[in-house]
């Protein structure tokens, strides 16, 4: 307990972040009480308007600023290959191929991955909505870029049989030894998925 | 950029926090959006509340609640030991005071140390206030638990003569070896310090 009940509830808040202890909010809160003031305010303004109002891009399921609005990245049609498709499990993920800058195609995010223990089926990943997308005769290509796990190998066959029904060509990027890794300490599944995947050179 | 510019903003918001930087502060704001839209809020308003309302309390300069009121720990008279002041430079220094559950006498809080560089003097630290406590006659003893640089030493020197003027016991807690620490392992200064404020063993 510290000297203040509302000091308190802030550093209890505060974990709620993930990566964020005791010990991370005390500090955070601290700090921000301090000097930062006014960062504060700005970062409580900013929260509550985010949780409020971003929703999901009709288009691609990605976070948009509004409901009804389509993303940034669907926005931006001039700028991008409507022929390719990249379908993610994650928001995070976009986030990560755009940081690439490797890829100018459109995406789709499912948010999960097929998990019907756990209640999840393709309602709840959206998609109808990515068959509607599919439906419209402009992507020539999906790509799968999604977990290794078992559902997620699951939701790959399952997206793959949607797309080959429509006659659109479907691929997954590739598994191999990550750029900079050494062969001796990649998991021998890498390694053998590694040299399924392999390339013909010259 | 990702594929909201709110989540953008959100993004960049989340970084005033101290070690919080842009790879954190997404992982931050995915995870909040994905699901716990609710904790956001929470958070949101709290960190208002705190923001426009934690003051510094009127006798110790800790952290307080709301402007003219006394914190927990100035509150909590009957448990406290009034004749011990305990002063520090931060409310962090407090905080970690009373987890360590050593002492039960009461705080003042400086919120920094003497520099006059940085135009920071006497009245910067609050301490006419820290005069008058000492004015009223309850404190016996004043324990300085200051940082170690020359700053730090310029404070103890005034804030001792302070002491001493009114008749006041002044002590300075020890420096030493931390608990568990081993010789080979602490600077030399330290090890200095730990001869002079050895103690005679039975």
């Amino acid at each position: 307990m510290s000297s203040s009940r509302l000091l308190d509830r802030l550093i209890e808040a505060l974990q709620a972040m993930p990566g964020i202890g005791p010990v991370s909010a005390s500090r955070i809160a601290f700090n921000l009480l301090d000097r930062k003031r006014d960062d504060a305010l700005r970062i409580s303004s900013v929260l509550k308007e985010a949780a409020e109002h971003i929703a999901l891009c009709p288009d691609c399921r990605n976070y948009c600023d509004a409901e009804g609005e389509k993303c940034s990245i669907c926005s931006d049609f001039h700028r991008r290959d409507s022929g390719m498709l990249c379908v993610v499990e994650s928001p995070m993920d976009v986030e990560a191929f755009e940081q690439s800058g490797a890829f100018h195609g459109t995406y789709f995010v499912l948010h999960g991955h097929l998990s019907p223990i756990d209640g999840i089926g393709p309602e709840e990943l959206g998609l109808e909505s990515l068959g509607k997308r599919l439906d419209e005769g402009r992507v020539k290509e999906m790509i799968l870029a999604l977990g290794q796990s078992a559902e997620g190998e699951a939701t790959k066959q399952y997206l793959a049989a949607m797309a080959r029904r429509r006659g659109i060509t479907v691929s997954g990027i590739a598994t191999g030894i990550p750029m900079g890794g050494d062969i001796q300490s990649v998991d021998g599944l890498t390694l053998t998925t590694s040299l399924e995947y392999r390339r013909r050179i010259g």
